[in-house]
């Protein structure tokens, strides 16, 4: 397979642009609240939210990408409890200034990966076309999105 | 993140294992005809089903792993539509020989990766890491299960 940049970089860049404006697709099979985690950890990821920086208020944010303010909650219980955000009463929900590393993060990674790697490999996808898509997916995150 | 190879050896043989004997989850969130599919790829990918190889026929597939026949006739025609097996009246269902590189799979495969390595970059997961995490995988697949 001929790997094709260009391809991943907009993949990327659109996925970095549906993150930012907190566009959720109501049609997928993916439920709302975890479309929000993965838009709030792919904030993280490209440094658009910074490690203290304040995430908007379940009401605020419900109303802002147009969802139940339970929805939001849901969301923001599940990356408390992942150890990407810490939520306290007075200053609301903020980004955790030191995310744990859990034990189980590994083991958990590493099997989601290996489902998709003997995919690809079954599809005659190389070794090499991974990591090349690894690599540019990363880099394309240490980039940040104010590009 | 030190990378534990053992960890990782343990995931893809214990994965491998399981495909090898149809070991359902039926406590999982992943529904029982996408499991079927996904061992059904592993064992394509790792070499244990040869192209042309032909598979059991839905009703015996359904006694062996306990499931009703409409599951596994759902799991063969997905994996008829993604091109990873062919089905024909008289011979039942086959490991393609060819199996084709939809075009949109790069598309497909990079969008999931994204989120993946998108979360191991906010958890502190480097390149490097993710990167020795997909060879070793893949090198395990190449290895086959007969070992």
């Amino acid at each position: 397979m001929c790997i094709d940049t260009f391809v991943l970089y907009d993949i990327i860049q659109t996925y970095k642009e549906e993150a930012m404006l907190i566009k959720l697709n109501f049609e997928s099979d993916i439920p709302i609240y975890l479309q929000l985690r993965q838009q709030i950890v792919l904030g993280i990821s490209s440094g658009d939210l910074e490690p203290g920086e304040s995430l908007p208020t379940v009401r605020q944010l419900a109303n802002d990408a147009g969802v139940n303010p339970m929805t939001v909650n849901k969301a923001y219980q599940l990356l408390k409890q992942e150890g990407f955000i810490i939520i306290d009463r007075r200053h609301g929900a903020m980004v955790n200034t030191s995310i744990p590393l859990a034990e189980d993060y590994q083991q958990h990674l590493a099997r989601h990966l290996a489902a998709y790697v003997s995919e690809a490999k079954a599809r005659g996808v190389s070794l090499n076309t991974l990591i090349d898509m690894i690599s540019i997916l990363y880099r394309q995150l240490e980039e940040g999105t104010h590009d």
